[in-house]
Parts: structure tokens; C-alpha cells; sequence
């Protein structure tokens, strides 16, 4: 099976026009066959505050009613997701923007209203690969914003992090897929105080280690039970770290295989 | 040749749900491959006046600063774009929302600056037909906004009625490409308070004739040039009335040939 990348960035990098520049570069140099994912940050929060829009949360999370996708469309579909492919142009990686309306590719539930109504927010239920393969094979390098729809005109607002792994598991039928996660660590830490402290490789046993000593804990456990459930579904490898993680001559990062 | 249609819509249908609706139902409907190009409307100016942007004209005309194109790019290439999108697939129309970044496809060079600056503008340079074809090859339904890009990672505000133009010129060397030019009135009228005078068919020799009698001025005169234009470069067809031009049922519009 040929090799298929699957990278995604958060909005630390996004935010910050250097930041996104020197990914973008790595990302461009990464060989083979690839897809981008990014989520959108706090520009989206900001361009609706200008709006006099109020950001709902309840319990910590964001609740994303009719207002509040109109900005995240704007914002994610629009205003980061055009400006990455037009830098991706410029750097002669023919890249083509899409949410998950676009050619039918990702699927979504709008989630149950149970305790808490999300609003506009969609759980994925199904990835188009031979339409997204249809893209990767003409040589486009698809870039996915963090949005999503339900089919029937409705666009759902969905977590990047899902759609990463989602998008992964389903091209997991026509590619060894791996996943790079980039995001502010180097990767999953023994010591939270020690940014050095890296797992280099984590698998099921190891895992079950980790587990039992509390080292993973927190804010990522839920990121590691979602790449192990990507294992379980056909993903080869999942790699966690900092941007440089893309370059050949950084080790520092972690790796995650079944 | 297999044949292509480029289909345009202008702001006032953008502007009113139950418009749109109502016409992406007949281009759902409209047979063969085919092509959607939009504008933006008056949209783009209500978020930028929301937002703090005043809008800068000179001689009438809209100057592109960077906060404009970041509006437009938002409102345009995000939240416009891709509910159309979405709505198409609920009609069962594989649609991919474009600007001229993706895939490539348009290119443009910021407009000169002469008397006057007109800021992010671009002027259509070079059309990717053979990029745009492989979507159109893959059975997906292309839908431009009016951003195109200069190769250089910025993107450039761009008339959509020349994107319409510049795209059927391109794909003509590929298909027998009809341009459907949609609006408000129900086609080029003979008298410009009589709503039903339309001109059914013009071809060079009409369009002397026409010119000469003064039926042809003002708005419509650079318009009729542009058609002229695009069949002069390969263009087989242009039609020009309302929406329903697009159902078979209707034929009183304008129809352009050499």
C-alpha cells in the first residue's frame, strides 16, 4: 500500500503568521501523498466578539448556535483555510481547501440535544475516501477545515482532532495512513515540568503502563484513547509533537502503533 | 465536444434565502456538466461595516484594502461558498467550492496602479482548465467565488463576471462551453422600461446595429463587450436573463452568438 500523511495543526500555529509560515514550509517538504487538517483558534472567538457576538460555554465547552457557525464558517471555511492554500500555492504545493460539504467528504450528526444542547456541532458518521482519493490522486493535497455537514444543507461545526482521525481511518482503506498530531509539546511527557521528558514510543502495553502510573492523564487521555481507537481502525502510525517532528532530523516526538 | 455550462449569479440572489434556494434547485436540475460562479453582494459590506471596516469607494468604485480582503475572503470564500455547497449536496449535487488558490485554478495579477490604487484587486491571468477539468472528470460540480490569487500567497478580490468569462474561455479548449449570465432583468432589453422587450437573440451583426441605435449603452454596454470577447475566444454560447432561463420551459431571453 502507498503512504498517506495526515497532519494536523492547532491554532497556536494558525494564529501566529511565523509560526504558520515556517509549518507551512515543513508541511510543503513533507514527502508523498498528504492531507492537512487545521483547526481555528481564537480567531474565530475574536472576529465575533467584534461582531458583538457573545462566545456561549457551558462547563467549559463552546456552544455553537446559528451566530456562532456563521463566524466559524467565515473564519475557519474562509479566512484561515483560503490563506493556507494560497501559501501552500506559493510554496508549489497544489492544495485545495475543503470542508467536509465539499465533494461530500465527512458526514455528521448534529449531536443529540442531552444535558447540554452544543447547537451546530456534528459528530462524524462517514468519510467519503474514494472522493477524497479522487482529489489525492490528481496530485491535489486536500487542506480540511474544522467543519462538517449533516447532508442535508447543514454545516456542523466538528473537532479537528476527529475529523483527523476520521479522515485517517477512512483512507486506511486505500493508504498505510499515518497521523501527525503537532501541537505545543514535543509529545507525550513523562514529566509535565520536563519538556525533554519524551515518550519516544508508545504501544498497547506500554499504554496500559502509562495508564496505571498516571502519567497520562488529564487532557491527554481522551487525545491517546482517540488514537488508539484510530489503531483499532486500520491507521498505521500516530505521531505526537512539535512542528519539527515533520523535518527528518528531529527524533524527539512521540510515536504511537498498536 | 461535450458541452459545459457556466452559470453566474449576482448578489441579489445570494442575498435572499428563499432566491438562492430556489435557484440552486434549477441548476441542481440543469443537465450535463456544468460550472456555479457567484458574487458576493452587499453581504461582504454589512460585515465589514459590522466589524468597523468602512467601506472606501472612489469613483464609485470599491477599493480592496487588506481588512476589505480579509471580509470578503470570510464572507465570500467561507460562509457564501460553502452553504451553497452544502445546499447542493442536499440536492445531490457533488459540489466543490473553489477560489482561484485552489487547484490552481485562477491566477491573477494585482491590478497596476494608475489614478487610482484599487488595492487587492485582481485581473485573470491564467486559467488551470486542465486542473479544473479533473474535478469536473471526477463528476464533482465546481463552485468559484469571485477571489482569485497571484501565485505569490495572496489572495486578490476579483469581478465575477470576469471569472465567468475567463473560466469558459479556459474550458472551452476542452468543451462546447455556454455561459448562462443570470439577473435581474429578463434578458438585454430593447426598452428599458418595458420589461418583457428582450432581445432573443444577438450576434455580430445585431449587435452593430443595436449599438448604433443606442439600445446597447451604459451598464450593459461593457458587459455585451465581455460576451463578445469570450466568443471571440471559444465561447460557443452566452445567455443572459433571469433564473428561469435554466428550466426549459422559459425562452424569453437573451441569446448571444457570433
Amino acid at each position: 500500500m502507498e503512504k498517506l500523511s495526515i497532519v494536523k495543526i492547532g491554532g497556536n500555529i494558525i494564529e501566529d503568521e511565523a509560526s504558520l509560515s515556517a509549518f507551512l514550509k515543513l508541511f510543503s517538504g513533507l514527502e508523498g501523498k498528504k492531507i492537512l487538517v487545521h483547526g481555528g483558534g481564537k480567531r474565530a472567538t475574536h472576529v465575533a466578539s467584534k461582531l458583538g457576538i457573545e462566545s456561549k460555554m457551558i462547563n467549559g465547552r463552546r456552544i455553537t448556535d446559528a451566530e456562532t457557525l456563521e463566524v466559524i464558517t467565515m473564519v475557519y471555511g474562509g479566512l484561515v483555510n483560503k490563506n493556507i492554500v494560497a501559501k501552500l500555492q506559493a510554496l508549489n504545493t497544489n492544495a485545495i481547501g475543503l470542508t467536509g460539504a465539499d465533494i461530500n467528504s465527512i458526514k455528521s450528526d448534529k449531536r443529540p440535544v442531552k444535558e447540554i444542547d452544543f447547537g451546530y456541532v456534528g459528530d462524524v458518521k462517514q468519510v467519503a475516501h474514494n472522493a477524497i482519493n479522487k482529489l489525492i490522486q490528481a496530485n491535489f493535497t486536500p487542506v480540511f477545515c474544522a467543519i462538517t455537514h449533516d447532508g442535508n444543507g447543514q454545516l456542523l461545526n466538528t473537532n479537528a482532532d476527529t475529523i483527523t482521525s476520521q479522515v485517517a481511518v477512512g483512507m486506511s482503506e486505500l493508504y498505510e495512513t499515518s497521523i501527525y498530531y503537532c501541537f505545543e509539546l514535543n509529545g507525550v511527557l513523562k514529566d509535565i515540568n520536563d519538556k525533554n521528558s519524551v515518550v519516544k514510543h508508545i504501544d498497547s502495553d506500554t499504554y496500559k503502563d502509562l495508564l496505571e502510573k498516571g502519567i497520562i492523564a488529564d487532557g491527554m487521555l481522551p487525545k491517546l484513547e482517540n488514537c488508539f481507537d484510530a489503531l483499532h481502525n486500520g491507521v498505521s502510525k500516530i505521531n505526537m509533537g512539535n512542528t519539527s517532528m515533520l523535518t527528518q532530523e528531529n527524533d524527539n516526538f512521540t510515536t504511537i502503533t498498536l
